[in-house]
Formats: structure tokens, C-alpha cells, sequence
């Protein structure tokens, strides 16, 4: 039961399996994905058993079987009208795939043929149970977001906009809350945001246009005829993109963060790893990746993965990039907040969340901060070891507010 | 990720945490759970993280204080009115409290009080949450069978009973396939049977008698107003206590097993330890309780619950109770059989399995047998590491048989 290893910054406590701390997180993520349809526990040590600690590739090759095994069994559940048990498979595939993609190298074509994997195993998995979600390229300049929004828009009440942060893609949108806020009949958008998914490939990346984006999405739900009210719920990076648009857009009527955060330059300097911190800003990244490469082959699969999201200058940048975006102006936040905050989190991302919490309480005092402790299995960063508690609460509190779709069960 | 050690003969392939067999197999199952509602997997690792490898005492501690912190936090949900959540902790409570149970000697005042936390909290788990179930004990001879019924059953179309085995507590099955049958719309039985749960401070044991309760049971929800189809889903043991009751009662419109089980002493003598079987039957129970002690007090707390599970002579006597149940006799079986077997069990059981199975092919040809790899992760024993796999194949088959009540969704 030994400790795990350098991690990227803070992010949990408990030890799954792995020594790697980077392994290790998404071992937990990975069974947080197995309580909402994911891979199950089995499947997934299936994989864990033939990878060797810190290696990436042998991770890479494991669950890229697992993606073919989950890929299989979901065309033979649908050759024999087997619906539901098709619909399974083919999320577990989607899991499979984005597990896979965790320590791949974006640029590369396996990553790309993995990308495609998932989006099909996805819409696979939507069509098969039925669920009213289908798949649109809004329009962003001469380019274009990659989302999933609700079929069903005219007539919704209220539209939950899962905002994610520096590690997912679009399907992952739909673990973190887009699936349960469907099943409670709330509308839903999921879209890649500049710097997420493979927008990078676009030549999309984090900064302003992050924030920006998501205001042209909202509005694109709304042109096409939703005139309900807006809720967004922010993970992980997302907890500065939603601060952001609530702060220069306005119009939330709710918002949920995992956590809020005010100055991601500072949460950037304070949680990445002190070996990035004590190079010279020169050599930074050429520093950073070397030593990353030479000593820990899975730091460095990672790192390269955000230097790609990071575009001209990487991941050195990042900082830089996060000052262009500036602070939140706390006192321009006027809407109820939820802040969801994991006490294993890193210390200057509860603190700016907490700080946030207090900023907004006078002005909407229906304001909460739930904090998790190790105990309850959500004390990791966005919760992802029990995001459903996570859930009971956010869907609670919606409830509370009024803005619960008619046919929503608490 | 070093294999495990021994123990009670075959039941899983994948390394979970631990070295001891019999605790990674709890490990597995607990992980399965929490595809169900039990314990999130952040909940279990914070609980693994305090347990000393092969160390029962351990174990029980750290699953105590998860009990404890769950029925707090199910407490403060109630108390605000959030009875979602609320349920959702007792539900994970029942599980902590299960898992306690699993290295306890279920003699001491430590089980009783589980137990009765364990109750407690699934009735509360299913008040809260509106769940169609209460509490009912079967008047049976001079004493009574604990179980659990549908509120709802004159109108019922198909009474789903899950029948356990050797482990199994009757809030065990309502996560192997009894909540999922009531969420699909089914009437549940869901009973302890002599033998299982605290029955043996009853003096009710394994044996004959276990089957002949069995009957009893389904006689008195007939008695209760239910008048429709009758499937019988057996797990472990209990895939020889529905063999037996189809053999000799008949009238069940779909049977299913993991696995169906043709003759248990035979099975008994082949899955347990070599431990057990070198030892001279004199002295065979005195012989192998001291050796367990010695060197394995997991396996030791095990043996001390099946010990006291099969009455006067112990589990010494176990291959003696099988004897007098007899072999099934596969001539009188003519019910559609599906039959759920993991490649990752014991070979005997596997070889009988489908010796039944192909003995009720020709007289039920809508009969079936899947086969479970470890890639699918329902490769241990009863599927424990993704039961909802098994409920995707056993509830689209009986849809197919006709048998799904009108509401049900595949």
C-alpha cells in the first residue's frame, strides 16, 4: 500500500493500484466512470493486469484491446435486437477509448483513429438506448465547436451546460453530468471548447478564445430556438471558463463549479509539479520535457498532451496565457454558485473556490460550498471516485432553486 | 501486481488490491456493488487504504467507521429534506455494513449489531427512495424466513425471485438483480433460506431444508394475492436450491442460474482449498480451523461463517448435507434454462453447468448458455465485478420468453 509517486499537482488521496500518482488518478477516474455506464470494475482490471507501472504504452495497448473486445460484443448484442445490452457495450467502448487516449500523443494517428473510436462507440451508445442527444459542429469563426446538444429544445425549461477543463473531450461531458441531467430531463450542451478535445488540431487553444466560444455556443443553442433558463456547470478548468462567462455574459441562472476559481495563472504556478517550477523560464519547456521523458515516461506523455493544447509556445506559455484572461472580478458575480470542492484537492484551488463562495454568498444567499472529504469518495478533484453524490447534490440544489424540468425525479 | 494467495478455491482471474485471495475477492465484489449503488469506489479505497493486507480485524475497523460516517451523512441529507442522496447513503451503508460482515464471526454481538446497522439502513435506503419492498418474515415450521417482498402484488404479472447462497445476506439480492427487477417493473421475493443471513441462530441450516423453504416462500406470495409467471434467478448456492426446486416443485416459467449447479457435494470437493481435503475427515474440522488460524486468519474468519452456516458438525459435515439434498435429476428439469458462467471459476462448476444446460436444450430450446471471458469482467464467480452485464443478457432474455412486465424497458 505504498504512496504514489509525482503526480500533476494535487488530486487525490487514496491509493488505487498503480505507484505512478498519474496512473493512479486515472485508475480512480476510471472506476468513478464504472458507477455511470463506463467500463466495469472487471473490465477494467482486466486492463490494469497487463499494464506495467509507469509504462504508457503497455496502458495504451491494454485498454486499445479492450476498445476492440467492448467494440465486438456491442455489434453482436445489436445483430441479435439485443438494445440495451448494445448500448452497454458500446459505452463501455467509449471508456475504453478515452482511457486509451490518457497517455497517448494527440498529434499522433493512433490517437486520431482512438478519437474516432470514441465518437462512434458514443453516438453508438445514445442511438441504441434512444437518448435524445445528437451531434453538431457549431460554427466558431472559420471553424467549428464539436458538441452533442438535446433534440428536444424548443419546450425545455432549463439547458445544463457541462463545461469541462484541461482533460476532456466531448463524451466526457456526458459522465460529468450531461447523461444524469438528461435522464432528469433537463435540455443539455456539451461541446469542446477551444484547447479541449482535438480542437488543438484546428488550431483552437486555451486562453480567451476558451471563454469566448462558450458564449457563442449558448448563443447558438438559443438561435435555435431554446428560450428557457441557463445553467452551467464547470469541472476542473471549467471552473475559471464558467467564473469567466458569468462574470463578462451575465444571463446564468445558475452555476455549478468543481471547482470555482478565480486566477487559474496562479492555480497553474501553485499545483503543477515543483519540477516545472524550479526551471528557469528560458528553457522551460525543453527543460520540463526532458526531464519528464527521461524519468517518468508517463509525466511526460501528459505533459506533452497540454503543451499540444497550449499552441504556439506550449505548455511554458500556459501562465502567460492564463494572465491574457485575466482574474475573475468577484464583484461581478451575481448568480447563485454551488461550489464543490474535494479536501484532497490542491490548497490554492479550494482557497480560491472558498474565497469566490464568500464573494458571491450576500448578493445570492442561496449560494452553497459542499466540501468532500476523503471519507465520502469524493474528495478528489472534480469528484470523479463518486461523482453520482456529486450529483445528488447539484441536482438537489437545482431542484431547490425551481429550475427542475417538470418531469425531473430528485 | 503480484498474484494472490490462496483462496476458497477458483473464484476470480484479475488482481484487485491485495495479496490475500479471499480479500481481493471482496474487494472485486464491493466494486461491483458500486456499479449498483453500494459504496462509491473512492468510498472502498478509503477504506482498503486503512486495511492491512491478510488482516480481518483490519478490515471489519475500517468498513465499521465507513458505516458509521455513511448513516451520518444519510442522517444530515434527511434532515434537509434531500431524500435522494439520503438514500443513496444508506444504500452505500448497507454495503459498509456488508463488508464488515464479511470477516466477522457472525456469533459475536460485533455481527449482530452489523446486521441489524445493515437492515436498518436498507429499509431506510428503500423508504427514502419509494422503492415499492417491505420487510416480511415467512412463518416457516416453528420459526421464519427473513425476507423481503413487492408491496404490489395481486396485480403483478411475473414474481422475479432471487435465490442466494452461501454468502448472502437478503439485501445481497436486491443488488444481484432484485432492485434491478423492480426498477424493470417485476414483483421480487427476496429471502434468507435456511442457512443463509442469520438464520443458523434460528438452528436453520443448509440442507434439505433450504429447498424445502424455498417452496414455502413462493407458496406464501401466492397466498399474498400474486397470481402470474414465476422466474427463479439463482447465484452460487442458490444455483442448486433453484435446480432442486425445479426438479421437484416444477411450475417456474423461466429459471436462471449462475451457474445451475447438478451436484453440490461433488462441487464442494473439488472448489475447496487443498487445505481442507488432506486432512483426514476424523479430525477434519478441528484440523483445518487450527491450520486456517495459523496461517491464514482471513481464510480462518471464512471457515468460522460456513462452520457455523451448516449446524451440528460444521462444515466437516458440509459434503455429508449435499450428499442428503442428492443430485438433481436432470431428467425431471423442464424449464427454459439460462445459464450465467464466468470462465474464471472453478472447473467443475463450469463442467456442470453445461451438462445442465445441454441436458434442458432439447426439452427447452429457448434455453442458453453465456459464457463470460475475462475481458467482459464478469469472468468471477456470479459476474460480482459487472452485474449489470448479467442483467443486460437475463433481462432480454426473458423478454424474449415473454416474460417482462408490461412497463419494463430492455
Amino acid at each position: 500500500m505504498s504512496k504514489t509517486e509525482q503526480d500533476l499537482g494535487a488530486r487525490q488521496a487514496h491509493h488505487y493500484y498503480f505507484k505512478n500518482g498519474t496512473m493512479d488518478f486515472y485508475v480512480g477516474w476510471l472506476l468513478g466512470y464504472s458507477q455511470l455506464g463506463g467500463l466495469s470494475p472487471g473490465a477494467v482490471y482486466h486492463c490494469l493486469n497487463q499494464v506495467k507501472d509507469g509504462d504508457p504504452r503497455s496502458w495504451v495497448r491494454a485498454f486499445g484491446a479492450a476498445l476492440a473486445f467492448e467494440q465486438a460484443q456491442a455489434r453482436d448484442a445489436e445483430a441479435t435486437g439485443a438494445l440495451a445490452r448494445a448500448s452497454h457495450h458500446h459505452l463501455a467502448a467509449t471508456t475504453a477509448a478515452r482511457a486509451a487516449l490518457d497517455l497517448c500523443d494527440p498529434r499522433d494517428d493512433e490517437a486520431a483513429r482512438l478519437v474516432d473510436a470514441m465518437e462512434r462507440s458514443f453516438q453508438a451508445a445514445m442511438a441504441t438506448a434512444g437518448h435524445p442527444l445528437e451531434r453538431w459542429d457549431i460554427p466558431f469563426h472559420d471553424k467549428h465547436l464539436p458538441a452533442y446538444v438535446s433534440t428536444r429544445l424548443a419546450g425545455a425549461t432549463t439547458l445544463f451546460v457541462v463545461v469541462g477543463g484541461g482533460d476532456t473531450y466531448r463524451e466526457d461531458l456526458w459522465f460529468f453530468g450531461g447523461g444524469a441531467a438528461l435522464a432528469r430531463g433537463y435540455a443539455v450542451l456539451l461541446a469542446d471548447l477551444p484547447g479541449q478535445g482535438l480542437t488543438p488540431h484546428q488550431g483552437l487553444h486555451f486562453g480567451n478564445a476558451t471563454v469566448e466560444a462558450l458564449a457563442v455556443a449558448i448563443r447558438a443553442v438559443r438561435a435555435r430556438g431554446f428560450a428557457g433558463k441557463l445553467v452551467l456547470c464547470g469541472w476542473s478548468g471549467g471552473g475559471l471558463f464558467s467564473a469567466k462567462y458569468v462574470e463578462l455574459f451575465g444571463g446564468v441562472d445558475a452555476w455549478i463549479a468543481s471547482t470555482p476559481i478565480e486566477d487559474m495563472a496562479r492555480l497553474f504556478e501553485e499545483a503543477m509539479p515543483a519540477l516545472l517550477r524550479r526551471n528557469p523560464a528560458g528553457s522551460f519547456q525543453q527543460a520540463v520535457l526532458s526531464l519528464a521523458g527521461r524519468f517518468n515516461p508517463v509525466l511526460d506523455a501528459s505533459l506533452r498532451k497540454y503543451d499540444w493544447q497550449f499552441g504556439p509556445g506550449g505548455i511554458a506559455n500556459a501562465v502567460e496565457r492564463f494572465r491574457e484572461v485575466g482574474k475573475v472580478d468577484l464583484d461581478r458575480l451575481d448568480t447563485p454558485l454551488l461550489a464543490l470542492v474535494g479536501t484532497s484537492e490542491a490548497a490554492e484551488g479550494r482557497r480560491q473556490a472558498r474565497r469566490i463562495y464568500e464573494a458571491v454568498l450576500p448578493r445570492q444567499p442561496r449560494s452553497a460550498l459542499v466540501e468532500f472529504p476523503p471519507a465520502s469518495g469524493a474528495d478528489a478533484h472534480c469528484q470523479v471516485n463518486n461523482l453520482p453524490l456529486a450529483f445528488d447534490h447539484l441536482f438537489g440544489w437545482l431542484e431547490g432553486l425551481g429550475l427542475a424540468p417538470a418531469r425531473a425525479r430528485a
